[in-house]
């Protein structure tokens, strides 16, 4: 018997980054590959040392699979993508392709434009980091206005990853790009970031809501 | 017959970041798994056009193994490390450990550091991911106060990235870590690195010779 998945989020957040913490690439993964899931928490409260021993950086998502543990939602994407065909093909070019766009997204991607958003958000509006994330955006732009999706020619977690790394808003709001906001729209329009997305937001509404009846 | 892997790296660059290019990267994974490669070149020169349609960003290195054809060092690592033991094990459970460190160096680590020490060298010493990058590095100082290897007791591609992210001169020298001094330390005695490492020199040694011979 198949043990369901477990995807660990925290139990309550400000509203702020809620619809955009990473528990969602994981549920919306497993939503596409129809792979069972429940969400269990660990304390938002005392996150700074409350789990180190199953995320070392104090960060939230992981996944539990049977006796497998893994954090980094990057590393749970790429392990779900390996018992669904849905989120990636299993000939090895396919495979390849899926691997490489998922590591561009985390590596490329998202090593310039979270620490550019991040600074923005601290308030340096005009930071050393812009030049550098127009450039990557703008490959990427280049990328996606030749094609529909990012590998083996159908949708696969290197899409769902992307598309989440690009619809930050700060980044979203950024510069004239149309084939990258045409992309953005196509995937979160699927039924599962949708799911996904009204679940994470469900979550942290209930949360708010209990936390009221404690007080 | 196994064709021999390909790595593709500049065929000439500024002394600076010689001996730390990322084709460094799969040249140590080869070597540790004792897989046969040979080293292709692209031209710095018109390095921001030349090899798009390779790698989208314009970046070395990219890997060439019979018909796959894959960019993003960290995806080159996770395809080497599914080729041999000597980077992965095969159990589900060391792989996920593997994997998700990998996963780390890439997206928790690097995602901070290199914008850190990027800000560094632009001039802007005091910048606003220092406290973040500290808080990173001194996570990652007690998970290597605590044990020898990152993943399944044992060395994985994801002590050789781990240790590539943490030589980096500036993050090197930031604070007292003896852990993760030692760790790094460790790594870079290891045969593979150091015959990757005087490889990679070598290489550009040559070209600065060939590069006279033409001028």
């Amino acid at each position: 018997m198949t043990q369901k998945l477990i995807i660990w989020t925290y139990d309550w957040l400000p509203e702020g980054p809620r619809g955009f913490v990473r528990d969602l690439r994981l549920r919306w993964a497993a939503e596409e590959a129809g792979l069972p899931y429940d969400v269990r928490t660990i304390a938002f409260e005392d996150r700074a040392t409350n789990h180190l021993d199953r995320q070392p950086f104090g960060q939230v998502p992981f996944l539990t699979d049977g006796d497998i543990k893994i954090f980094e939602s990057g590393a749970g994407l790429l392990h779900l993508a390996r018992k669904s065909e849905k989120l990636m093909p299993r000939d090895p070019i396919g495979e390849a392709e899926t691997l490489q766009w998922v590591i561009a997204a985390l590596n490329s991607m998202e090593m310039v434009t979270v620490p550019w958003w991040f600074l923005k958000m601290s308030g340096e509006h005009d930071n050393g980091l812009t030049d550098w994330t127009d450039s990557r955006l703008a490959h990427l732009e280049a990328v996606l206005g030749q094609r529909e999706w990012l590998a083996a020619n159908s949708f696969t977690v290197a899409d769902l990853l992307m598309a989440d790394v690009l619809r930050v808003p700060t980044v979203r709001a950024h510069g004239n790009r149309p084939a990258s906001e045409a992309y953005v729209k196509r995937m979160t329009a699927r039924p599962g970031f949708r799911k996904a997305y009204a679940d994470q937001m469900a979550h942290f509404a209930a949360s708010d809501q209990k936390r009221a009846e404690c007080r």
